[in-house]
């Protein structure tokens, strides 16, 4: 054996579950005195790749001097537990990773050059297999922020990220799809949608994501009243029975490096469009999608600020869905306010079940922009003829059949239940008379999840107004909702610095 | 007491400091069991502010489901632990923190957008007093990379950097620097320079980096020859009494904004203009500098690569330094392959030695850039006249007043000692026989690193051929060091991989 190699056994610890969550970035304890850290030079913050049994996984080092952890340990937070498979007193190997050949596309794309696709497939495939660190993720996702990403970047982007994980297939046929470009809070309208395109015979296997900056998502939401983390033999069961679902996509790993860049970009609150177009579409290529109707909700304090910005991405969208053999139609819809009451996964849960069961208080605005994008699809898919699908929704919400088709879809996911209530709640009233003239999306989003949404699935805002409506000083505008006091305290604290999150303009006497 | 408030003393907690190195980002660690964690719904990656007596710092928060931390207990790394300057059983006050406005300046800059100097300050602000999570300095860090800096921006960042640490001043009376941008190895110039300098009568009171993604940083080279932690009131005697000194600038707050960014710079590698010319001229202004003479390396695997790309950022150089009231010139160099023959910090501290001490085997690449530059320094200073300060430096050099000047500079600092020598060293021979007609700085440097360089400071590479020397098969080309055997392995496997790292071509026969 040649004097420069360790010996093979030198670098095997023992596996410990230290039961740390560090939000996914697999990290990996050492002790400071542990032979292997010092035959191999690993230092805090070093990349260390572990293999056990077939796997391998890479993960970040932190160096422990406390004693919580022996020098033949090699401890394992959450993520790095689940992804390796370990099992308590496992025998892990340790050893440096090979050099990330595809940072260097990562680094030329900072530096501001076009990315070919095999070099966005080489970052991709990397990213999915779990190479990159969180540090790295992080300048991925901010070098390709913003418009940094032109069309054939966004497509190859894309094509990767569907090439990474589970494909759908649904055989023949036309398989309906619809997505909300965010930025509107409460807008709900899949789960009203699903059960009436359903519910015409037309197939709709929903995949949604959860929040990314928002205070839900709809999988968040859907989550309140039904299970969404089926995999893909479960949806593949809901949908033949009923012939739509609303579930998670991440819990089937559709477009999986996706989900790792949400992780990244969440707490960086970045918006970036060939990211988000790529997000989305992909999603619908890896669910076997064939017609995709596209919300986007345009309004000056939507994800979506301006027509021009819209008519921009609209057209990104339907070229990269072309490209992956997808039929996209973007319908451009009002992003002024809010839609429905509630903000938060179980607030909007309620709106939701509202709508469908037909309550005189159910908010209209969801109910008829639901209705309107049902039509679309209705029409995309050949289930209703041009001009009269938002006939056809009409008279299949107002007849009970979408309701009955949205209970039978639960039931098939895992079945229904009623959204919790938050514990925690406090009105929040209009400091003077007069009338609402603009609802700040981006503020309310931020209080409802200052307030815990989404974590807190039953925390957020139930707003009581609507924009033009006169108010009476005291009025209560919106009311909050938490699961802690803490949390309320912290959004009411920032909701009353915020006075034009619902702002009230006083008339004049 | 209002019941939406949580009593003010439900959110402290009993500090633990848990010994875990986690590269010098604040981590907060909390049992998932806490109340504080429930009752102000923090979650893994929070960030969390925590207060204990009249300090706070913002750390990211792991959750703990382990038994090594009681649900009582706040755990913190090593960088929270310091930066808190914690005690063993204090108790830690701990909140949500006020929203971090100056992201939405980094965001902004992601997005493309200029940035005013009110909003450049208002980031460096944060930064230095540590509220930005590794994620989000990540994000600025790489929206500023490249040439996204322009000229206005690059005057308020270093302003900023400035602002936000210590200064030295020097009274009246020049005050003598010089810089090398980085990317040659072993170009250790600095440890030849100031003894002459010094030793003419200027005061070169000279404040130097570590590594960032070189294998040494003059400080770490430095250091291993005398101490370089100075503080301000130490290195202010040293000068008094010789005139000069060597050491690090970190351990004296001059522009620690710039020590922050250099940590996450480091692991992703990314090179920025406008960053490069803030981090050295920041740090020369916080020092007091009048007068910086910056060596330049220009080559096809130095750092800077052309003459054009010198010429843009040798401008941008001096027209900050004037904004900053410093004057700068700027010396392009031969960037072609390294100087001297050590790459790591022990190896280059040997060839420094062998300069200064007038050895017959010592490298003449080192000896003469180093009289080049400190001779453009003594005119700089009117320390000698237009065109003779060549022949001053060569005679001080020659006659031992440099050596002499070195040893009482090594002295002041804390004494001088002789640098350690690798357990581990592999020659690597050449494969044929032929002429050597490329070095490739980029490729050494990482073998150089991949062998320990710069944490194991005796760790990197010997040089024992130059640029167009003719070699025999099986010559040795280069000799590895490393601490480890481990690494030693790690930086052959890699070099044997890498034979363009020193190119021979074989001769025509």
């Amino acid at each position: 054996m040649p004097t420069t190699s360790p010996p093979p056994t030198a670098s095997k610890l023992r596996l410990r579950r230290l039961g740390i969550d560090t939000y996914q970035e697999p990290v990996l304890y050492m002790h400071r005195d542990c032979h292997v850290c010092h035959s191999e030079g690993f230092e805090a913050q070093s990349r260390v790749e572990l293999a056990l049994g077939g796997r391998s996984i890479i993960a970040t080092l932190n160096v422990v001097s406390g004693d919580f952890l022996s020098p033949t340990e090699a401890g394992l937070s959450e993520a790095a537990w689940r992804l390796l498979k370990a099992q308590e007193g496992d025998m892990v190997a340790l050893r440096h990773p090979a050099p990330l050949e595809s940072l260097g596309h990562v680094r030329a794309k900072v530096y501001g050059r076009r990315l070919s696709p095999a070099a966005i497939t080489a970052v991709i495939e990397d990213v999915a297999a779990g190479h990159y660190s969180d540090l790295q993720l992080a300048a991925f996702v901010t070098a390709c922020a913003g418009d940094r990403l032109d069309l054939e970047e966004t497509i190859a982007l894309t094509r990767a990220m569907v090439n990474v994980g589970e494909r759908m297939h649904w055989g023949d046929g036309l398989v309906m799809d619809k997505h909300c470009v965010g930025g509107l809070p409460g807008n709900r309208t899949t789960m009203v949608i699903v059960p009436i395109v359903a519910a015409c015979g037309l197939r709709m296997p929903k995949t949604s994501s959860r929040a990314i900056t928002s205070p839900a998502g709809t999988a968040d939401t859907m989550e309140t009243l039904a299970p969404v983390d089926l995999d893909v033999a479960q949806i593949r069961r809901v949908v033949e029975r009923t012939g739509g679902c609303i579930v998670w996509g991440g819990a089937v790993r559709l477009s999986p490096a996706d989900d790792i860049l949400i992780r990244v970009e969440r707490p960086l609150d970045l918006d970036s469009q060939g990211q988000l177009v790529a997000s989305v579409l992909s999603k619908k290529a890896a669910a076997g999608s064939t017609h995709v109707v596209i919300d986007m909700p345009v309004g000056l304090t939507a994800k979506v600020r301006s027509a021009q910005a819209a008519t921009l991405l609209g057209r990104q969208l339907e070229q990269v869905g072309q490209a992956l053999g997808m039929q996209v139609c973007v319908v451009q819809t009002d992003g002024l306010a809010p839609v429905g009451r509630g903000i938060g996964p179980a607030l909007e849960a309620r709106d939701v079940l509202s709508v469908l069961r037909l309550e005189t208080q159910a908010p209209a605005d969801l109910a008829q922009r639901s209705l309107q994008l049902a039509g679309r699809i209705l029409e995309f898919g050949g289930a209703a003829a041009p001009g009269s699908g938002l006939a056809l929704a009409t008279s299949v919400l107002a007849d009970g059949r979408a309701w009955r088709k949205f209970q039978a879809i639960c039931e098939a996911q895992g079945g229904l239940r009623e959204p919790p209530v938050a514990a925690y709640q406090q009105a929040v009233p209009a400091l003077h008379s007069g009338s609402v003239i603009a609802i700040d999306n981006r503020r309310l989003a931020r209080i409802a999840k200052l307030a815990g949404a989404p974590k807190a699935v039953c925390a957020g805002i139930d707003l009581h107004v609507r924009l033009g409506e006169v108010v009476e000083r005291g009025q209560p505008l919106f009311t909050l909702h938490a699961a802690t006091p803490g949390e309320l305290a912290y959004a009411l604290e920032y909701a009353t610095s915020q006075a034009e999150a619902v702002h009230v303009m006083e008339d004049a006497t």
